[in-house]
């Protein structure tokens, strides 16, 4: 008999939901085509929907020539919005406001006279966006280095991991003189942690729902990983390998910002539908 | 055999020793008696040698009539030096600069509207200046605890414990949005530290010598003790049981930063003369 357990929050988070219902809307009010500079958000399923409704991803902002552009909620780079700005083209931004936060306290740094570091992942377009808009002024750190400089500002990406973010600000702050930090973790994905780190401890095994590519789903993945071994990071039901479950009862379900609740429901239904349905 | 070792920097810091000079300067300027508040340092060994040169420890700055008073190391509250001022005594400021410093950056973090912390010892001298200079609106942190505000900033105590200063800071950006940071743990103190705690591992037994309410001392203590069990805080020679010294052949000695030279050179020829000499 299969027990099935999901986290209390799922479903897309306040961003995420507002990015989706902006090019929806604009869907509704143009025919015309619709483009994302990068996926609108880190979850394949979604934006193979949307490429159905004529909303295409472009990464390269220089080959559009009309139609609609949507800035998707990681933000994009200072130079590509003025680019699409000088030509004209009609911009929907739906960058993510914890995203703006960000972006807004870094400035606000360099215009004090601190060194600005960012604490994140340098491939991810959020932190690229961010330093874009310091005009590249900033050091981005995903592990601790002895940074020159008395007055150092420090913010983070919004789905950095916690423990990582305070170990490398703790460092800094024991080499250093003067440090502003602006804790600009994304509070709803530290609370969805925690209750899938809870939720972990009580069942047999854990399944992540999300994108491969979504920084916070990696994370979730990670950071729950440390707590139940058999935890698993899955896109839908079909990244299930049934031999994880064999002797497993009590299986735990949690998801991404960026992970629709309906491929939530679908993992539940499927495996709920190996063995028995309760939970 | 006894083999005997000590640390590299050893006798009176910077601050200490300006303090000193500060009051032996005025005592060949002056045959007036000379008060201190409070006693200029934490090793009464010192302040001892000073009564006998008439400088007197004076703990309550009213009952001064006449002479020279000298604000000690750690400094005084300011309602306490306004009054000296109005009275018109002749004041000599032997303050540290590293603990000016650390009531400066309080004063600057209340200027700019963030709520202040001072992780320390709330009954130290030091402490309670910084916390009267800005007029008691500022919360002493001997430990962790949740502090409201969105903007807090953060100083500590001189001779606070970089670990315990760095895991308060840590929790406090954990749960904050705004933090800005002043590490103002004293250098000298730091570099002392690793060094005892780096000769700790090569002997069998330390010992710590300096006065028994000096903070810098019971820290060093403290920190050395974590690596070598085998450690005793001392003021004098007098202070050491025999029995500690049952077995061992190697003896490591330092020594706090209001600690004479003059007494650990002692403390070194009564091991030395207990089971021969090197080292």
């Amino acid at each position: 008999m299969i027990e099935v357990f999901k986290t209390r929050h799922i479903g897309f988070c306040y961003g995420v939901k507002r990015a989706i219902e902006l090019v929806l809307e604009e869907r509704g009010r143009s025919s015309e085509r619709i483009y994302t500079i990068g996926p609108l958000i880190h979850n394949p399923q979604v934006v193979e929907i949307l490429k159905s409704k004529d909303v295409i991803v472009e990464e390269d902002v220089r080959r559009i020539e009309k139609g609609t552009v949507v800035i998707r909620s990681h933000g994009i780079k200072k130079e590509e919005e003025l680019f699409l700005k000088e030509k004209g083209l009609k911009i929907i931004d739906a960058t993510c406001p914890f995203v703006k936060r960000v972006r807004r306290f870094a400035e606000e740094l360099k215009k004090e006279g601190y060194r600005v570091i960012i604490i994140g992942d340098p491939n991810h377009p959020e932190v690229q966006s961010v330093l874009s808009y310091l005009d590249n002024d900033g050091i981005v750190l995903d592990q601790y280095k002895k940074i020159k400089g008395k007055r150092l500002g420090v913010v983070c990406q919004t789905t950095e991991d916690m423990e990582k973010f305070l170990d490398i600000t703790k460092r800094l702050i024991e080499e250093g003189k003067e440090i502003k930090v602006f804790n600009t973790i994304c509070k709803i994905t530290r609370i969805r942690e925690k209750e899938a780190q809870n939720l972990s401890r009580k069942v047999d095994l854990m399944l992540v729902v999300g994108g491969r590519i979504s920084s916070n789903t990696k994370k979730l993945y990670r950071v729950v990983k440390r707590i139940n071994p058999n935890t698993y990071h899955i896109e839908t039901e079909r990244d299930i390998d049934l031999i994880w479950l064999s002797n497993k009862s009590k299986i735990g379900i949690t998801g991404g910002t960026s992970t629709p609740e309906i491929l939530i429901e679908n993992v539940i239904k499927f495996v709920k539908g190996l063995g028995g349905s309760h939970g």
